[in-house]
């Protein structure tokens, strides 16, 4: 058999990248569960292995000190849905689609999130993941009780502890613990529910959980780790990780180092998917995608753009001249936005101002083009050591999914590089990734990279 | 037009009463959202308000100091679902049902409560309702990062603030904040959205929420308030109260109490709905519904009622002699359930062993009994200064809220007692409440009752 690609979608729950609400072929329902819940089958049609929410806990003010520009823009943190009660409305409609939201560990208490994903879990079926972030962002600790963050090294301790903790919570109940016997009576086996009994540098926990384990044993977990730290993070914890590079080298290198961390972690390398993002523009010939990718570019204001790579490069665009390159900054944000946005500015030679409106209607060279073009290119990237899939991103939604998901899809099955037909019942199986036995957080909080 | 009652389910995602699970025509689905969609459709056709789930964040120890009793019951505290993802699965299958999910105030964060019930009231169309817990149960806070739980007044302090914080963040927004024109381009109104810059004794938000003003202006509010702080707390900000009484004459004492305090904070008491739990045992002859109940009786094991007492009394029964009467006890935890359970004890002369059984599998003198015969009961309570509507519950899930919807309903709708069709589209239209227009917590927390 063929290795096959996965795909994943990147949705916002929001209005996406800025401009793109602006097109004629958006529909503005981000507030809707329908709106989710049409994309969902429209993916689910598409035989995509999972619908991708990104997150964020506040409205940034990165960009000068204030919020207007998110707000006037509708750029990608002005409104944001919370993604879980979005992903219990988009597993309501469907069966085989795996579910994924993002939430962060540094606001949260692992209790409550171990506890939300194994019930989102058990709900949908064995569908569910969790993108893990630590998030970065002033704004966001300033919704939190903090006047500024914790530094990233603290943000990763915590996370790596949260997540020995959510561990020990879904493997609380073992996978045979609930017994259901209606004449003795026994619910469930007392002897096979474990306090956990956790007492770390962040955390404390008793447990057991109130939920028996996870279908998945843990729900699939996702990390987009561009620093060192998230590179051992992600390599030590995810199933699938989410990355966005410029150009296939990139792509190549990155992709080769997760896998060798990994198997550091004594981790096999081929249970780790590496999605990167792709943001295709697909015409009926070569040059229409390429007026319609200038259509969808124009729409973009430079500086709903620039307001959203400054919170995710963590620095105040606002700052520097509008007409002159961006100069060389040390970045707290994420890192691996910054040498991509790099790269793109060197190689195209942009001004700040075309950086914003390019940072906001992105999308790669590679991936404009007829549907066949743009097959050829992602087939190249992962059968090239680049990719074990992608995270789609669309210049709009939900048009961007169905586009995709007619033209695209049915070529890259034809030429036999994507499923047909959904290989088993749960996000996990169709990953081709193993169920994890109980304990098994143990040895990964155990191993040293 | 007459006044007509309204009806609330109170559902538990688990088991529910011990006992209840045994019984033949209960259905072991508490981690399939199917089995909770179709009692949403059931609650639906029955015309019901809302449907309510109670929660708690552990599996209860308090009993011996182990979750033993708990989980070999099948008892209240022994399995529980997360019930956020739980409603939103229930929204998508119904348009008029409001959908109502318990969260503490100890242990979340008021930017996060905010934004999910934000969130979830859009997505359901105005349809969503929070009720408000403090949590007592010392396995709580262990799951917490706590050794102990705070102190009763701590919790209530904390919970005045965090309703106050949850307020600011739902009015962040103006109403009219979203304005989606596309040529200007202007996503928000930046002036129509207000940082909160809260900063207070356990919170420190700066806002603003990055979601909308809820379509309900804040979700509907519920309370459970037996203490003397639960009850101005729920005077000040409830919508809906839930409690518990073994009798008319306690429910129209509490009844008229309310009503009074929410007066003293300034608020009409027509604004609150005062919704008693009731637990109905329907039969086609009294006979008939007197041995049903007998049989649900039989079924209940003395430990496992014994066991959730316990944690509702935050008391450990473990140490008393199971043939003798409960003795008189300090009660630091729902003191209205204790109240309820000397009542019962002292009028039917009950053994510890006997009330651990009769609280597994209580019902309610009155509403055992034929179709018409409870249907009077409640008609009697309604009529009578005793309850706005109800919160029923009952011994088996989910039949017993088919045979309610089938059977009593109707009466209750012939009788012009209550709707035959949905008043409005949103839940507080439905419970007859105004929508709170923005900057009405500001009042709320201003007022001294």
């Amino acid at each position: 058999m063929t290795k096959k690609m996965h795909l994943a979608a990147f949705i916002t729950a929001g209005p996406g990248r800025p401009g793109g609400w602006r097109l004629p072929d958006s529909v503005p329902g981000w507030l809707d569960a329908s709106y989710y819940q049409n994309m969902a089958r429209t993916l689910e049609d598409g035989r995509f292995d999972l619908a991708f929410f990104a997150d964020i806990v506040s409205v940034p003010d990165r960009f000068g000190g204030s919020t207007d520009s998110q707000l006037r823009y509708g750029a990608l943190g002005s409104l944001r849905v919370d993604p879980l009660p979005v992903i219990a409305s988009m597993a309501a409609v469907t069966r085989h689609l795996g579910l994924a939201a993002t939430v962060s560990t540094t606001y949260a208490q692992p209790f409550t999130v171990a506890r939300s994903f194994a019930s989102l879990d058990h709900l949908s079926g064995g569908r569910a993941a969790w993108n893990i972030v630590t998030s970065f962002q002033e704004s966001e600790a300033r919704n939190f009780n903090l006047d500024e963050q914790f530094d990233r090294s603290t943000r990763y301790e915590r996370a790596d502890e949260f997540l020995e903790v959510a561990g020990k919570l879904w493997d609380s109940w073992d996978d045979d613990a609930l017994v259901l016997d209606v004449e003795q009576p026994l619910f469930a086996d007392p002897d096979k529910v474990h306090r956990v009994d956790h007492k770390g540098r962040y955390f404390s926990v008793q447990g057991p959980l109130n939920v028996p384990r996870p279908p998945q044993g843990y729900p699939v977990l996702i990390q987009a780790g561009a620093s060192s730290k998230g590179k051992d993070f992600a390599a030590r914890w995810s199933d699938v990780i989410f990355c966005s590079h410029a150009s296939k080298e990139s792509a190549q290198s990155f992709y080769t180092e997760i896998k060798e961390r990994a198997a550091t972690f004594g981790r096999d390398p081929e249970e780790i998917k590496i999605l990167p993002s792709i943001t295709p523009v697909v015409g009926p010939t070569t040059a229409r995608a390429k007026e319609l990718a200038d259509e969808i570019f124009e729409l973009v204001p430079p500086i709903g753009g620039l307001s959203t790579l400054a919170y995710h490069l963590d620095v105040d665009l606002s700052t520097f001249p509008l007409d002159e390159r961006l100069p060389e900054v040390e970045v707290p944000g994420v890192a691996g936005h910054y040498h991509e946005v790099r790269e793109i500015t060197e190689r195209e030679g942009l001004t700040l101002r075309q950086l914003g409106k390019q940072y906001g209607g992105r999308y790669e060279g590679n991936f404009i083009g007829t549907a066949d073009e743009v097959a050829d290119g992602l087939q190249d990237w992962f059968e090239d050591g680049a990719a074990d899939g992608f995270t789609l991103q669309v210049p709009y939604q939900p048009g961007g999914f169905e586009t995709f998901t007619r033209q695209v899809v049915p070529r890259l099955q034809k030429r036999g590089i994507f499923r047909t037909e959904y290989e088993g019942s749960t996000l996990r199986e169709n990953l081709g990734l193993t169920r994890p036995a109980s304990g098994e957080w143990q040895r990964r909080s155990g191993a040293q990279g």
